[in-house]
């Protein structure tokens, strides 16, 4: 009889700078995050882990909060009796960190839960580029209108085909998703942060959305010029996607009810509170 | 006769994790800061470059607003025609940026003629390192209690001899140095900043002052130990010195009459103002 197994849910930051992203079929000598990931759980369980995630990201991207799952044979105890997240980091490069542990109900799935996203694209603004910004925003020299930025968010929000915004290479059943919020920020002098929160999002469409959006503002173009690029499902009428160092996987929201019956893993009560 | 030369005053900012500092007599296989840089100017100017600094920063520490300058026999006219700064620039890594630059006056000397500096040394205080500030700042575990760091900070302000918190390698004068304001700052939840400005400062002055700090909040010493350390005037009573990463050199000053003097380069005039 197979060994009964448990589910370990947990929370993941990474630079995905030197990555060739989440997960690739074929990886040539740049690894991906999962592979690296997967090694590190594989030695300190003493097992084979299969890792699943909320969805994928592109070469070079970064995740704040990246959810992940996979299941072990590992009896509940062992998490307990150690610092779950402190034993993988001491195994992993210092460009990936999990943040959080806990143990998940049968019926969690990292990657099927998973109701809504938010991802967050980074734009540095400024005359001249920032060396510690180079692998962590998008330098756009010229002063960018962030009024005008919004009011094509405006036609961004609802239940539409955002095939225009979708790149090659990813087979899906349909292009249509929906956008609850999408806003940009103004923060610190010379950084403005995009924010978007969907249903799920198609094949680098947040880097597809962020690049028509600064081409528009760049050439003055009239706003409807946006929801027409998005009316012609074709995304060669789109501009190019904007450089993934921008880009951030921010936040990923499962349904309360599978969030409750999550039970966190604590060792040291002297933490800091995450 | 020899040609009449100018002084080129410029700002620089640089990501000094992969470099050796910023000067450094024998350098193996990690570059200088300085010796990059002079390799882009001599290459733009068309004959040999040597560059002064407001002073030299470690190994593997940043800075943000760097102050140096270098003569060359190039007219005026040359820097009016082009942007010095792009131009450098588009000949330097990523890691290194020039921000803005001056025609100076005969009598300023980017070391010489500084007043007073300020440095900021970043820690990131949370339960979990964060991938994206790995080069960036210093990872502290446990939290730490400001109040009693700036209760320190209250016994380094004025002028003293700051012998103790001076690592050996260089020799100087006297150790006799002004700090005239020092603080540390909550930034957002998990970063902590440390302001230091002052006449000048010793060799790894910045980092041995926030080693010792942190040893004697860790192990919840009585301050007056912070005077007594001081007032030993012997660095084996100090702690180990904070790393390089989360090390910046902010600011440099320079007499008000000295800045007005400046003329500065412009090019573009739709540029963001720095």
């Amino acid at each position: 009889m197979d060994k009964p197994k448990i589910k370990i849910r947990f929370t993941v930051s990474y630079d995905g700078t030197d990555y060739c992203g989440w997960q690739k079929q074929n990886h040539g000598h740049v690894k991906s995050v999962a592979f690296v990931l997967e090694e590190a759980l594989s030695k300190l369980l003493n097992e084979k882990i299969g890792l699943y995630a909320s969805g994928r990201t592109d070469a070079g991207v970064h995740a704040l909060n990246q959810v992940c799952h996979f299941e072990t044979t590992k009896p509940e105890s062992f998490f307990f009796n150690i610092d779950f997240c402190w034993a993988v980091n001491s195994k992993l490069p210092h460009s990936i960190v999990v943040k959080d542990a806990w143990i998940a109900p049968p019926e969690f799935h990292s990657t099927l839960s998973s109701e809504y996203k938010t991802y967050r694209y980074i734009v540095r603004n400024s005359n001249r580029p920032s060396p510690m910004l180079h692998r962590y925003a998008h330098w756009v020299r010229n002063p960018v209108d962030i009024d005008y930025l919004n009011s094509l968010c405006d036609l961004l929000v609802g239940t539409k085909d955002f095939k225009s915004f979708q790149s090659v290479g990813t087979e899906v059943a349909h292009t249509v998703r929906t956008i609850y919020k999408a806003r940009w920020i103004q923060k610190k002098e010379g950084t403005l942060e995009f924010r978007i929160t969907g249903s799920g999002f198609l094949k680098q469409m947040v880097r597809n959305i962020v690049g028509t959006q600064l081409h528009l503002e760049r050439t003055r173009e009239n706003p409807e010029k946006f929801s027409e690029i998005i009316g012609l499902k074709d995304r060669t009428k789109a501009a190019a996607p904007a450089p993934a160092r921008g880009l951030y996987l921010w936040k990923v929201y499962y349904p309360l009810e599978l969030d409750n019956k999550c039970r966190k893993l604590y060792k040291d009560k002297l933490m800091v509170k995450d």
